[in-house]
């Protein structure tokens, strides 16, 4: 079986993390989070306690990931992407907020990331939505509402912006079907949402 | 007296930090940088010397706080909130940029962040202005003017959003007067200026 | 000769990188990256094998800078900047994607940044593009298109929004001339493109 690998300038507290997962430079794991298997945790990322992340993620330098937040199996969280989890934060030392905070269910919102689907760089995501399976989020997106499968999304806040292929390519529709320049999947959209193709064979 | 918390892997060069302040992983706060009494300065932030920090204030993971800045007391920074300076930064090893920067008074342009306001996560703050006590500023936000006090504000750049309560709650005012749904605070607005009520009792 | 100064809590592991150059804490340059001499790279930084930086840049706290990357000389990158190098990122343990990361030319699509430019506080540019020689982009814009020599870009996505002086002041154009009220230096515009004035002196 494959070791874990932690940079020897990591910190990583948990013992919940897979075989094959990488863990490099100045990313901290902290002690209750969950990592999937051959993941890889790049440099000066930040899991929480709590956050769960599936296996083969990747989850690129600097992002933050915290309690309340999910992340399926294939997840790719770019450079400097960030999570929430409160979505009306306060200091907890102003006395007109501390109440708020005596209870975790009271302000922590949670957020579920679907197997498959990639946050681009830098994009923020609020709590409280999901980001469906195969989803593209591109950079530099604030992601207000949720995410449908295959769904592109883009800008601030983030509107829809197309669709995608489980492969990453752009997709486009004729009518209600599409299939993949790229490795040739094939498509259906029933009530406007997406799925793979269960009429066409499909690579 | 309450101590001070510095983690092994933190770098804390100041000696102007409160009791009861906490500095974590990776973080650093540099010498002549001043941190109040009871914050929490999370994972991979930076306090640059010349900054200052209130008592009760809460520094997310990654926050980037620099000369120039002075956050007041129970100030909420988001994971990923970035601080600017400079309005219009070349670098210093660029020769026709050179003689701006001999003098710190011809590029350094200061930011005070009011008692109580939130900024959101990976908000980014231009430089000369003033985030009044209790705003709050949307995640993802860029803001380049002043936030009145008890003001939202969202979007690239940011434009207002709405009123908020001390403890966090969104307001909605009737006429010109609101009453919190959440913790009962009155408050009023004169010349579009929102402060608490004096007209009527306030919890 | 001068020296390189790398903090003893930064991490340096390329061979390649110019004297004069400071690194400083929690940064990572790894092997393989390329940085010129009198080049200051802050803290949290992140170089990645393959990148190339030119002289006299400054790399300010917690930018991320990849492998596909050229910066040339006296190029200012603002804090949490963010670089990108694949236009459609997916998790390469996703077996429908896994193909194109076979191969480095499938997926890497490379960035340049002209001499003199400056890229604001987190700012993300999309991979592809250039930024011309003494451009500007806004602080917190996301860069998907190329920006021409002295062109100052902002937003999401980022749009055309003024002129700049190598010095860093704002251009006005009067018809096709424009001098910078700062620093004295004349302009020309042909065909839209803005170059130092050939016909008139300029210091």
């Amino acid at each position: 079986m494959k070791k874990v690998f932690i940079h020897p300038k990591a910190l990583v507290e948990t013992r919940s993390i897979g075989p094959g997962t990488k863990v490099w430079a100045f990313a901290h794991v902290m002690d209750g989070a969950k990592v999937g298997s051959r993941c890889n945790v790049c440099g000066h990322c930040f899991i929480e306690s709590g956050a769960e992340v599936g296996d083969d993620c990747i989850i690129k330098n600097g992002a933050l990931i915290w309690d309340g937040v999910t992340l399926e199996d294939a997840v790719f969280v770019g450079p400097g992407a960030v999570f929430t989890n409160d979505p009306r934060p306060r200091s907890r030392g102003l006395p007109e907020a501390a109440p708020r905070y005596a209870r975790r269910e009271a302000w922590l919102v949670r957020t579920t990331v679907r197997a498959g689907a990639s946050i681009g760089a830098a994009a923020v995501i609020l709590p409280g939505v999901e980001i469906g399976a195969f989803a593209m989020v591109a950079a530099g997106a604030v992601v207000t509402r949720s995410v449908p499968p295959f769904g592109v999304v883009a800008g601030v806040p983030a509107r829809p912006a197309g669709w995608v292929c489980a492969c990453g390519s752009g997709l486009r529709f004729s009518g209600d079907r599409a299939r993949c320049s790229a490795c040739g999947k094939a498509y259906e959209r029933h009530s406007g949402k997406v799925s793979f193709s269960k009429a066409r064979r499909n690579p």
